[in-house]
């Protein structure tokens, strides 16, 4: 995989992985954790998979509180490529950030957003997808990565790819973005055929991007442009942009008047959602005596009939016996003990230590 | 309750509780623990209930490494009171030598052995059955206080309750002692309303108990009043005494031969042999919102659509999602996370953290 020209990675990283707790805290979410037992984080796997594509053309956009880990996490990238919010003001708001730095840095830059938190398990498809999705975008064409889905999941998005773009052998175009259906629905979407897992990846040139953004809320890219063009205003301007994700704000209306086109790809991928779909990932590091997972060092998980995932990291001896899809969670300061079924009732208990003044537990 | 004349508590404190592990260790054994929440360990409940009964007259038989805690444990007790066993060599040998002791010690005495282990949940139910029992002791009996079973348990003994003795209302023959039965046949001993649970309850003169011991094993009886007679040959005579519980050496000979009486007595009573019995113990303090019974701190437990037991010893918040009957003990360097039913096995868990030579957490 040789670099792609003027080719750079913006990469949002945000998001607390509430449904991850207590491994994903406020503090030290989800981005910033290994999740996979390979000794990277989330943050350092997304730079590992991109870097042969884009060299040193990375930019992180993070909240203030997390600009030091992400900078510790990546000592490959220079201080002035990490960008700290002030707050989170969702992803159009960063990305458009990104964007309008990029504009004035490179005039023949693409851009490509892809989140900090996700996990890719064919980096060599994704990065043949990514190629393609460039050329397109070099066309001014606002491109997604669509990924073919391996399950009817009401957890994800869906694009409706639509007909071949000519002169871009695997680019399509975009029928229409559909928000989480029912399973029922998604059954369906598999069964056609034209519909792939919608996970946030855009490739762009910043300027199509800002100005598909100025066709629904001028201000919104002037705005951006002016902060790009005196960076010490983004304190002051900060709070007064649009809290919208980038997919409502330009990805739909785009789409609508067919100025979005997808590349369908077929690559493992997941969003790491709760402990269910960690607990899959991970499967295939399956301890096969005992029967369950472990993230983490094996030796301190004491299993006896059991299935599901361990993850031992307050660094004690964890016995598990007699549990089947049991989720055991072991930090210094919180234990969870739930169901892969119950996983995103995880999210509740977050919601009462929050309720309760816990905020250094979550 | 006033106190019963001449009448010494013998308070046998030994045994693991392998199956309460990781609450019970062999460093810190189940009678040491408070498994109760009423900050007293089972061994001061123990001292609790029966200081009303026997003042000072209070001997505890426990082995050399648990001494110091013992004394630590019951400040009440003076140090020539507390008899520290060179090895564990089963209750025959622990019973007897306090006998042999209180022999020379009061030619009056009545002793009653009572394990430090148990929890009686009617204090006063039980006093007056011990002053049955004592009367009955006087006269030159063995006696034995039976429980009255609440339900068909396979894992206690029984007594088979024969005629009432004549001059001790309230006291009986015993037909003989049975062994640990199964569920069915223990249903078909509860029918009949004649079996009461065997608790190793026996209150007798210790000369009778030592007489009785000597027409099985005269040799025993002899070493046993031996090291009585001169305490500092117990180090080196001790290893050379029988290994045999009281129950096999004496009671049920002298039960075949018609030597044995039982008072049955109806008080709640538990050995809290494992999880499954100690969250039955304590399912009258559960938890109404959420339907788990906390063992330590409440505010530390978060349980949602969850039943069970959860211990957070270790002193961090402890989340429990969507288990029914689960068991959740967590200490400091070690988690157990298993079902009611399955709380027997947790033996395997201490056998294999044996194998592998982990002494530090068993």
């Amino acid at each position: 995989m040789t670099s792609i020209d003027n080719f750079w990675a913006v990469v949002p990283a945000g998001g607390a992985g509430t449904r991850l707790w207590p491994l994903s805290r406020s503090a030290a979410p989800k981005f910033l954790r290994d999740l996979t037992g390979t000794e990277r984080s989330l943050l350092q796997g997304t730079w590992d998979r991109l870097a042969p594509l884009v060299d040193e053309r990375f930019l992180v956009v993070t909240g203030q509180a997390h600009a030091e880990a992400v900078a510790a996490q990546l000592p490959e990238v220079p201080a002035h490529s990490i960008v700290a919010e002030p707050s989170a003001r969702d992803s159009m708001a960063a990305i458009g950030l990104a964007a309008a730095m990029l504009e004035r840095r490179d005039p023949d830059a693409v851009m490509g957003s892809f989140a900090a938190d996700h996990v890719i398990t064919d980096p060599d498809v994704f990065g043949e997808a990514v190629e393609v999705a460039v050329r397109a975008a070099r066309d001014g064409w606002l491109v997604t990565i669509g990924i073919k889905p391996t399950f009817p999941s009401s957890a994800f998005g869906y694009i409706h790819v639509g007909d071949a773009l000519d002169g871009h052998a695997g680019a399509h175009a975009v029928r229409e973005f559909v928000e989480k259906p029912s399973v029922e629905v998604a059954q369906g979407y598999l069964a056609t055929g034209t519909f792939q897992w919608n996970a946030g990846m855009f490739v762009v040139r910043p300027g199509v991007l800002l100005d598909l953004l100025a066709e629904q809320d001028p201000d919104f890219t002037a705005a951006l442009r002016a902060i790009a063009a005196a960076p010490d205003t983004l304190a002051e301007s900060w709070e007064s942009l649009p809290k919208i994700a980038l997919d409502h704000a330009v990805a739909e209306p785009a789409a609508a008047a067919g100025r979005v086109v997808v590349v369908p790809a077929s690559f493992g991928w997941d969003d790491i959602g709760d402990f269910d779909s960690l607990a899959t990932l991970l499967e295939g590091a399956a301890d096969a005596d005992s029967g369950t997972t472990v993230l983490g060092d094996p030796a301190l998980v004491h299993a006896i009939h059991s299935t599901g995932l361990v993850v031992p990291a307050g660094g004690k001896v964890v016995a598990v016996i007699g549990l089947d899809d049991v989720v055991v969670v072991d930090t210094p300061d919180a234990l969870l003990v739930t169901t892969r079924a119950q996983a995103q009732a995880v999210k509740q208990i977050v919601s009462r230590l929050k309720d309760e003044g816990r905020s250094d537990l979550t």
